[in-house]
């Protein structure tokens, strides 16, 4: 096992990474711009790094930077949670070729995934549902007419190198065509310097479930079951749950095993996430998050699995010991993303001092976070500060510890997402269940 | 289910009894001695009654203010929590008389299991291993010579009412045995106004080892596993965790089923624990405790079952959905008692202001506590003030996440038993489980 990792994030992620290598005898190197020099990661690390300024380019971004802190404390590997870098095959080709452990997807399997067609192709062939579309670059208005005549509108135009919703334009009709196909193009260029764009049928109205994956470098990939991230803002998770409620049995496993299958017929090592659309009792696969999410926490309280720890071991070459047999997730888990936005002023993000913060404790609850009470929540970074995770052994009870523990929870100082989260836990709709990914703006927020 | 529930007790077991109320949608009821005012308790309760002075025996042992303060909040049951009033069948009695509903086992059946000789011959009768001793009181010297020439030294001599080590006495060769049988008798007598000794084999060096069950109104009686609890200073338990580690899995199953079967025999109802030590492979009954105890949270990690909400379920009548089969634990947890005491000065409690406490969070991290930070721990009461409890995959993993939570939390204003669990989780006889109930004094505080 390694002795030493490099935690190339901050926050929550680096926070939660600090905590299994500490439990695993692992040194800790954390690093940190200007506005985190004294941020809770930093405080639990045994070693700090400053790599640069408050502005994530020049520091949380900066690749030399962070391979030069990983090279000044001597680790033995890099982990680089979610967000900055860490679908970033460059950066991880970069720590590969150093002398560091790059903890995560080998850069070949994330370029794989990383290109939204190439995934396409791999799940395709390993038989996995995808959203009806096409596979080879388009760029003709005949072409998308073509596909409108087959599969119906609305169609989806998609950036070959997109994601979260950046490139993505949808054509409710054939006078839109030419307009959005070169929009398309254009941003795809733009922000990922790939002007290629395909079509797919757009879902109008499907729930967002994906199933978490880990393999190791001997062959074995396993999945962890799944879990329904539909509560949505603007493309943006704000709750999680495992399992998706309302999915029946035989779904749930073969959506969970077309997930292992895919991912294994791409020899996928370590930690990731397969998204899929799900509607009408068909699910769709979308991406692969080549990493590891937000949300992996509903899966931990389910299979009793430290998914940190697990990357880590296998990164540092270490077999999975469980079969998939030996995956039994039990009860129900949801977590509610706390961020310091102001639901009631359209979510905007105001940062601030937490001058009071009492977290809910008992029974079923666990608050992953990145403050102490006194802490500052900085401008420059996602303003999610803490995630609440509550178990229960059913749905319901998942649903009266969370409306508790949120009422337990102590915040002065910044306003946050509590009210919200709160709103949807008396929502009709949401208790049925009967949200999709459209819930929160349509039946929630008036948008 | 109950509209409303009185809890007649203070601190975190108050508080655990809120939360699991909070979360079955019934309102509840706090009261508080002067010391107690604006305690968590008080604050988490939808209402709250005063019921006397600081002093125990004036507000939470006070039955007639207890009682009160039921009829005025016009509840539909009283939860007695732990310690105070929780085993008093007079107390349980009385609440079954009033319009209230008791929630914990009927007052006969605590009557039984309260008289210790009972207890052994329901427990006999039963065919659950009993330490050998006596079961008809026992007064002359002659009849303890008797018994050390069957079954040798040392004899415990102990009082029929007795508990926690009162009226105890421990007999080492025979010119011992007039004074120690004089002794037990007084304190016998002057303790719990039962003047009846009994003789037992003593243990020198055993495991405690107890088994969770509870029970329905319907005639069903579950096990929910053991927890060791051999981590103790003085009778007093410090560290509880589940699995018992190194018992084989038929020891385990004949152990849980033995209590199980003991419970059923009397028509046990709500929850319990059976008490055994153990001792070279075998292991003997020694009381059984009629209530909900501190350490049940381990229980609780393990299976993902909510103690508190089916005590509540079965006082109302419920019947209990799972089967033993059902019933499976998962992982290994573990609890650490903070007691605001001293451990480097002979554990002496010292009450104060938590001027800063910041509980540990993260995975496998839960706290149940009565306090947060800016509230006092006043002198009058038990020092427990909060509890830490971690769980993980297995044994080892719990003792790296205890270490890390343990570390991770920031007490001020009071001293702490948290270096004493620091210490422990650092000795090569605790890591190893060799430990004892003795080991603790011999081995760790050098007493």
């Amino acid at each position: 096992m390694f002795e030493k990792v490099l935690i190339a994030n901050r926050e929550e992620i680096a926070v939660r990474i600090i905590q299994s290598c500490t439990e695993l005898g692992i040194e800790t190197v954390a690093v940190y711009s200007d506005a985190d020099e004294d941020a809770k990661h930093v405080r639990l690390a045994d070693e700090a790094y400053h790599i640069g300024s408050s502005k994530a380019t020049e520091s949380y971004l900066n690749q030399e930077a962070l391979l030069e802190a990983a090279r000044k404390a001597n680790v033995d590997a890099v982990h680089p949670g979610y967000g900055f870098l860490a679908e970033n095959e460059s950066f991880a080709a970069n720590v590969e070729e150093s002398e560091f452990v790059w903890i995560g997807p080998p850069s070949d399997v994330m370029a794989d995934f990383g290109e939204k067609t190439k995934a396409r192709e791999i799940m395709a062939d390993a038989a996995v549902p995808i959203v009806p579309g096409t596979t080879e670059p388009v760029t003709s208005v005949e072409e998308v007419e073509a596909f409108a005549a087959e599969h119906g509108y609305p169609v989806a135009i998609k950036a070959d190198g997109g994601g979260g919703g950046r490139g993505l334009k949808v054509v409710q009709e054939p006078n839109e065509i030419e307009s959005k196909l070169q929009e398309a193009i254009r941003e795809g260029e733009a922000y990922f310097d790939n002007p290629n764009v395909y079509l797919e049928r757009f879902l109008e109205n499907p729930r967002h479930i994906e199933v978490q994956i880990i393999g190791d470098e001997h062959g074995n990939v396993r999945h962890l079951g799944e879990r329904d991230c539909s509560i949505q803002r603007r493309q943006q998770k704000l709750v999680e749950e495992s399992p998706a409620p309302g999915l029946d049995a035989e779904t749930r496993a073969a959506l969970c095993d077309a997930a292992r299958r895919g991912a294994a017929s791409a020899d996928y090592v370590n930690a990731g996430t397969v998204e899929f659309l799900y509607e009408d009792g068909e699910f769709y696969f979308i991406e692969v998050n080549a990493r590891i999410q937000v949300e992996h926490t509903v899966t931990e309280e389910l299979t009793g699995i430290d998914l940190v720890k697990w990357q880590l071991r296998v990164a540092a070459g270490e077999e999975l010991p469980f079969s998939q047999d030996d995956i039994e997730p039990r009860g129900a888990a949801m977590e509610f993303r706390l961020n310091a936005e102001d639901p009631d002023n359209d979510f905007t993000p105001l940062p601030g001092t937490l001058s009071s913060y009492e977290p809910p404790r008992g029974i079923g609850v666990r608050v992953d976070d990145g403050v102490d009470e006194g802490d500052s929540i900085a401008p420059f970074y996602d303003s999610m500060f803490a995630k609440l995770i509550v178990t229960g052994e059913d749905r319901a009870e998942a649903i009266a510890r969370g409306k508790r523990a949120l009422e337990e929870t102590t915040i002065e100082g910044i306003p946050t997402t509590i009210p919200f989260h709160q709103q949807l836990l008396e929502e009709e709709g949401f208790i049925a269940n009967e949200h999709t990914t459209k819930y929160v703006e349509q039946e929630l927020l008036d948008e």
